[in-house]
């Protein structure tokens, strides 16, 4: 079973995504926790770039591996696009075996994000993303997803919040932005009901994840 | 006007596409030289990623960017050819700007080896990476293309003598790999033969200058 969990930023998911993980070796399943970008060695150095491109850049500058000119150029939507779907390949090519050998596999953001932010959001056309993600994704689709929906307010305001120091590239984006991603989603979850589901992501995560556990066990 | 320079690895277009510079300026025209992948910062940034995996990886892991997940799983030809085209649009938003200051853009290697190593050799197919040219592209395509051919045991000769620790990860490849790169050229330059001039890079590289500066003059 492949279940995917999305959301704008601050909307809780990876969290749940751990704690649903949980939930399922508790219950004897063998979970397996992943994320996007990211998800195998080369799709995370591929997410250092879409997520701090200018550090990366140093990094690999350091290292004698790029040539130190700076700034960083500002990323374009298709380049965004064009390396989320690289990351998504390599990361795929594992989601089958994992699939294959019999887990759960949780994935913490999958393709809907790059319809959400990349098309929603940066306006890229659907065509593009459409064949973007047969590339990068070979057919394969979640067979459960869950979208933790709240107001982008209250959303950023906890992301301002958290101390792990994962503010990024995405998060420094207009509130204009993320409301466009916010109702990318809910527009993907209107179109496929059967897949989705729409949990509202203000409640507290005890409860949130109550709610999260009565979908998934619904789907075993 | 745009010129690329396309060939086998050891073809020694690198070299002429610098000479070509040269008398470019000597002419009193404005030669802007660049190269794929990179280009741009970010675009070499993607070189890194392309050329040296492993390397990248543990640059970014030292940067406490990515995870110390090791080692790097193996690149599908489809992740190389979406991380080329990402680095490729990147670099040809620059290119616009070049071409509209007027100066003349030799490129070393562009869309066309993209056709000949992940379509010809790597066997991805030619709807796809119709599709990844244009997006990546928005339909920017030279005006002329010098094709540097050579038999693949002399350039592969040429590049294991070559001191610059340039030998990469497509070096590396299999010598019928090479041979699969060299017909896809011959091939694409058969197919639009008033775009390609063909030249013998068996010839010494003095001798090969003045005939890149021959067809170069002629076009101008």
């Amino acid at each position: 079973m492949f279940i995917t969990l999305e959301g704008i930023e601050g909307s809780g998911k990876s969290t749940q995504a751990r704690l649903l993980a949980d939930r399922l070796r508790a219950a004897g399943r063998i979970p397996h926790l992943t994320r996007e970008p990211g998800g195998t060695p080369l799709a995370g150095a591929i997410r250092a770039l879409l997520l701090r491109p200018d550090d990366a850049m140093e990094a690999l500058v350091s290292a004698g591996l790029a040539s130190p000119e700076t700034p960083v150029d500002h990323m374009l939507p298709v380049t965004e696009a064009l390396l989320l779907s690289a990351g998504r390949a390599q990361h795929v090519a594992r989601i089958r075996e994992w699939l294959a050998a019999g887990e759960v596999v949780i994935c913490d953001r999958f393709a809907d994000s790059t319809r959400a932010y990349q098309g929603a959001a940066r306006g890229l056309d659907d065509a593009t993303l459409t064949t973007l993600e047969a590339l990068a994704t070979g057919g394969l689709r979640p067979d459960h997803t869950l979208l933790f929906d709240l107001p982008v307010t209250a959303g950023l305001a906890r992301r301002r919040g958290a101390t792990d120091g994962e503010w990024n590239r995405l998060d420094a984006e207009q509130t204009a932005f993320h409301e466009r991603v916010r109702a990318g989603y809910l527009a993907l979850a209107a179109a496929e009901p059967q897949r989705w589901v729409i949990l509202d992501a203000t409640v507290p995560a005890d409860q949130l994840a109550e709610r999260v556990w009565a979908a998934v066990s619904g789907w075993m």
